[in-house]
């Protein structure tokens, strides 16, 4: 029933490679079957002008997708002269997913920026860059705690995202383009290793839900962010 | 318990106040308590790019918040040059829950601009705009029939909106600014007369949530909608 | 002669709505008529970098109209990225007219910012902005007076404006849009309670206009002008 | 009395190279003493799209400082990426007054753009444009009725300008920035050469000014400006 | 004697993987050692206005970097709002050495836009860029002649670059990031399969250079160029 | 052959006008036949922020063209909100070609900004900016020896620039706008007085160069910045 031959329940195929780029503190490509995005996370010995001197540290995201990442070439944000509704919508979510994971407190008075740059898009960005961008900090987390520029780990747990939604009237799990573009509902959801929710975001495209699609799609989700939870954490031990 | 003294459950005092300025198709101040919100619906007779020559409508919103609707006085977003990430995506998102009630083809090619304008906020700016939005496009349409610029009523059905909560702990409904700059979990659902999710975004605040605080949230919001729709519908019949 | 039934030397109702909303150190809806602007005074306790440690204050208005103030929809600024020249003229027009009533030594180091948006415009909205303005500024000032954040008044005088303008041949009063967009001269005059001029802004729409014209028009604003101060203390009393 | 020497009622020495760039359809430098303004007179056969198919045509102004024009260096105005509200209003000013001048309908679909350029700043350089943008507009009208791009004149007049002010309680006329920057009130008088006003622009700087203060300044800006229409129709004349 | 232990003479280690992501119509990632970009060319069949109706057809780039593929983040130039100045530069320099291999009217009324986004930098990402963009443009061309977008291949030879400087006094090839950043004298030079120069960019950093040191350095990009040309002749065939 | 009647090897007439305008502290008006370009240069006491404290100078350059500068009117940059690609590589090239000549130690911690504005253009007006500019800057050095606001002079030679091209076969100096725009090589030299390159700029508009084209391009403009030098010398001594 899927365009992919998928089974309702399947995630695509998850890959993390990490140490993809040289320069970040972080850095790793998730990808999520023909999604492949590039997360780096950088350090800064500072934080933004409302948190000085408060003795926390901070999380941002920024979220770009290259210009022939899609089927049709899109115009470069760059070049338009401003980000758009979407970038920043997806930025803002995943900065506040990660943030949900750290301790501000245990971070210190730096900052870490998480870079989701999709390299190619396949549905479900947003959900990989979340995903990718945990890993990417994890690894940066790492190298302060190696370089001693912080002395616990900020860490609390686990962070990861997957998409559901309704396709032709069945809920399936991490949807792909074909199946995205298509959905009559879609929903982003963002949980911990505790299995309790940090973001969940469900919008009716074709009819709206009931309570029970809704029920069916955040079991499903349930069941994907188990797995891409421990394949996070297979990825970091074996870097 | 809460700040205002109002039950879990209870709502706080909504008022449409129709026709509020004469100069718009539709127009109404919508108040949730002492959030106020001016919400217009302009019509043109012509369509986006996209939609040109498909026989199919349009329906778009704006959100902006006066300087000093808040409680410090926040840079206006004309002199700033751009609009914040934050008005964008609740512009996205009061859009995206009104289309969910037209049948564009219904509604032929024409373009209804939904603008709501914070004069005074108090928590739950995004869904007063939502639920008054209804409203303004709902007498825009009237007019729009009674002008025979369209032969069928484009709307099937109504939407609504308010947030829930957890607040110390506990559920609540149609959070105020007291509350929502304290809330642990902050959920902002829009549904239909059918009893329909149309949208659903809920955010860890302070921890993650669980599925019974989830659906908790959810029964209250849907109890909240209720009322709101009844209100709605008052209102139009009243005007 | 004139479409509203006035006499040439006839205001339209004026109407002073103080403590329209809550979060501002001052607040009025202002009524000219089907013109109504909302003007609210913030105070912050600091001045721009030209004055910094001079011991003197400042006042800056900013303007806007709600997308629909307008008999057609005009674009939002803020979604069109700039101010147009016609907000930042009448912006720096407002805020140069409050400040020749006020005394920056007296002021202290604490700015004033007079936002007036125009929630519908029916002509004239630039004079209903500085004689609304002088009220928020007014209340503001009474306000910090009462927490003793300054000693002494530092308002020496009343300002008030109106519009003049000769329509069909004949000098008249307070033009509404009626009038404004057929007006041959169209002439913005900004007095104090001295019965001298602040400001005098005349245009020539259709024809240029001679001395005894020019005489005609400025006496009758002056005659406005004094009824507009006038309903300014009322309202200062009232509140 | 007056820092440079003059009586009150002398202009600058005032000077017009016509031809002064080689593109232009017109082009003049203005010289008001030491303010040197380059005006050019750009000539499209096109209309904005408000006009388009009236049979009317338009005339737009534009105006800029060099950076180094003044005292100390400004900012670009094309680096800093927006033109700021002074710049706006000169040029609404400037396009304005000179419009004053113009049968449209005799100028048919085309479009004059006036440039003014200041290469040197010493105060009044805003009645200088409009003075020297009607002498670079009257070239290129010539040129279009030469080249038979237009068959009748449309020019009906002449327009000039000047400034006028209250400096050390004497009113005097064309202030240079010595005076300009320590002046009581400012005012800037467009007139045509049938001795009637098109554009009336005065501002209390330091106190408000009075009736007889007024008419005294007009008085001396009627003076100066005969003397300038003058000028222009030699400049004109020996070109 | 270089810092990576390369002859003078010696290029780094050149790798294309063409394919490298699967939506655009050509598409590489090129390596010239750790500086990696990604190239992509997307056909549209349009052209832009200038050339609407010539029969003939338009190569344009852009050119981006990811934040961190530097060794400090750079800020994104999509939410800084514009494109620096470098950037504008160089994707200027890509579109224009690349039309140079290209005969307009045999590519028809098609624009083929070549991104180049950096993912890794270090040193070269220019020249990398030209040499790249070549590859992603020629497998585009190949696809619309597979497709008969186009009957006959506009591609008239080949492009290559490479860079090319004084390092400690001797002149070098191919500077990477240790290199380039303490060059004396910095040249990027492009040439096609014909020994032909098409752009010719030198700087001296340190110490302005002489002839014969300006032809030392021809004389070995010309030696690198061969090399590259031969590379992506290579890389072609093998895809 | 030429348009002008010129020898391939001869220079246009070129004129510097010194202290043609009286704020900045060095100015020049410089001529390269028609095209006229106003070079001032502004003396700031500080520098920007990545040389604080170190003790070190800047040079910064802004160029900008009149809007009728130019055959067709261009629209004006400040108008449009950004400065264009040729824009920014034109400051950026002119700034690095007069830091060359520059000691940064010996200027201070002082900033010199160059300003390049095109009065009027025919070709080459980057070479007169950079050839004018340097007039300028020396200028504003001798001021600041005069005021002792620097103890040595900073300059440690002179620069020079100007463009050499192919037309129709034949190696030209100092193409004017005919020339430019029909040329099939184009380059801009910047040398010192000891006849050595400080940037060398070449591109290929037609066919690609040969090395033996480029050599005698570079011939050519040796012969013509030694003149230019000769002139600059002269210019300054009779100042």
């Amino acid at each position: 029933m899927r365009p992919s031959g998928r089974n309702p329940e399947q995630l695509r195929e998850i890959k993390f490679t990490c140490g993809y780029t040289k320069h970040a503190e972080g850095s790793v490509l998730v990808e999520f079957g023909d999604t492949r995005v590039l997360c780096t996370a950088s350090v800064e010995t500072n934080v933004p002008r409302f948190l000085k001197g408060k003795g926390e540290g901070w999380i941002t995201a920024e979220y770009g997708m290259l210009p022939r990442s899609t089927h049709d070439r899109m115009g470069r944000e760059a070049s338009r002269g401003k980000q758009g509704g979407r970038t920043q919508e997806i930025q803002r979510l995943i900065g506040r997913s990660l943030r949900a994971a750290v301790d501000m407190k245990a971070l210190g008075e730096n900052t870490i920026t998480i870079d989701c740059d999709v390299l190619q898009a396949d549905g479900g960005t947003r959900t990989a860059s979340i995903t990718g961008g945990f890993v990417a900090l994890s690894l940066a987390v790492q190298k302060m705690l190696a370089k001693k520029q912080i002395k616990k780990n900020p860490l609390h747990g686990q962070v990861a995202s997957v998409s559901v939604g309704i396709f032709k009237g069945v809920p399936v799990l991490d949807l792909d383009y074909a199946e995205d573009s298509n959905a009559e509902t879609d929903m982003n959801v963002v949980m911990n290793d505790a299995s309790a929710f940090i973001e969940v975001q469900g919008t009716a495209e074709g009819h709206a839900f009931r309570k029970d699609e809704l029920d069916a799609m955040l079991s499903l989700a349930e069941h994907g962010i188990k797995q891409l939870l421990e394949k996070q954490a297979k990825a970091l031990e074996n870097f």
